[in-house]
């Protein structure tokens, strides 16, 4: 059984993650590959149960050490239950956010700095990193924009403040910037099928599906 | 304002912790002191909700990591928002289980090892640690026994088979020998009264309470 691959979509509020996810798996499909599609914080029955702690409720209700540790629980859980066995598996395996939105936004955007959040995840992950990320990016108005238009009641983060948004692009930013192996930078702000030919066309050269 | 104290018990299942905290109470408020009585995990309106993720359900429910990541940020929200601000108010806070318990449950007893729990505790507590740990040490098999007799529904860990109690006992026993300036051993097999008074002994003697 060949092991699967594991490729992450990351990004802030409003860069089209979902959608492009969902582009993403049925080319996959259309490739032959069996996907399984999974999201964080949740992706397994208790990780669910902890985002439901985490994506409601007001914005102070978690201070940032205990936000980033109810993350990488979420993650830990998710991993056992979900992504490795679907790997071993032989699926492909697509993550609508995963470790690099605990760093951007708890690292990055709230200021916890990169190495008490670097330390979560090696308890969480060990060595195990994504084949692929994909990071949407867009200017912070432009996000902020969009996710305004479909708000529904998931919308702690979307509240904070505009420089909190920016940190948190930047953040992005410089995790592709140190590792530009894993991570590739998708400009999120053209058409949606521009997009989906770019990301499309990064799998196929990086990890080889078409 | 003079900072208050903090006093940790920790134990197996069975040990009395319950009755030596409420009697360790009111020895402390006959001193004059102002007492705050907390647990964990919980002990803070979020933490609490997260120790209902914890204390219910499937004895498999989580992996070893998840439930230690569970119980640091339960302790940090609850460090945050009950036991900093009362000690910072004068009280003395009395702690039913903290992070020796997750030392010696996950760390010693479920195979974690030190070292990746005392990473946690560093993410959590930073230097912070309680001013005195009262070990109430009993026989693992007595210990059960009381245990059983007052099941209710929070019987997670008492369901777990007996080599996983005596890694348990060796554990708080290992734990109290590495910090002896923290932490008594204190012997639990004696009757209530017994046990009481050597408690009280020790406040006095260690933290000049009486």
């Amino acid at each position: 059984m060949t092991r699967g691959r594991f490729i992450t979509l990351e990004g802030g509020e409003g860069a089209g993650k979902t959608t492009q996810i969902r582009l993403l798996a049925d080319a996959l499909i259309g490739w032959g590959k069996r996907v399984v599609l999974t999201r964080e914080p949740g992706g397994s029955p208790g990780a669910e149960e902890i985002r439901g702690l985490l994506v409601s409720g007001e914005t102070g209700r978690w201070g940032p050490v205990t936000e980033a540790l109810l993350h990488t629980a979420a993650r830990r859980d998710h991993l056992e239950r979900t992504v490795w066995p679907a790997l071993e598996a032989g699926h492909w395996v697509i993550c609508d956010r995963f470790f690099d939105s605990t760093m951007a936004y708890q690292g990055y955007g709230l200021g916890l700095g990169r190495d008490l959040v670097a330390a979560l995840q090696a308890t969480a992950l060990g060595d195990f990193r994504p084949d692929l990320t994909l990071i949407l990016d867009l200017p912070v108005e432009d996000g902020l924009a969009r996710a305004a238009a479909r708000r529904g009641g998931e919308d702690r983060y979307e509240r904070m403040d505009v420089a909190f948004h920016h940190r948190l692009r930047d953040g992005f930013l410089d995790i592709a910037a140190r590792e530009p192996e894993r991570c590739v930078v998708v400009d999120a702000g053209h058409p949606v099928e521009t997009v989906e030919a770019s990301i499309l066309d990064t799998v196929t050269r990086r990890l080889g599906a078409s």
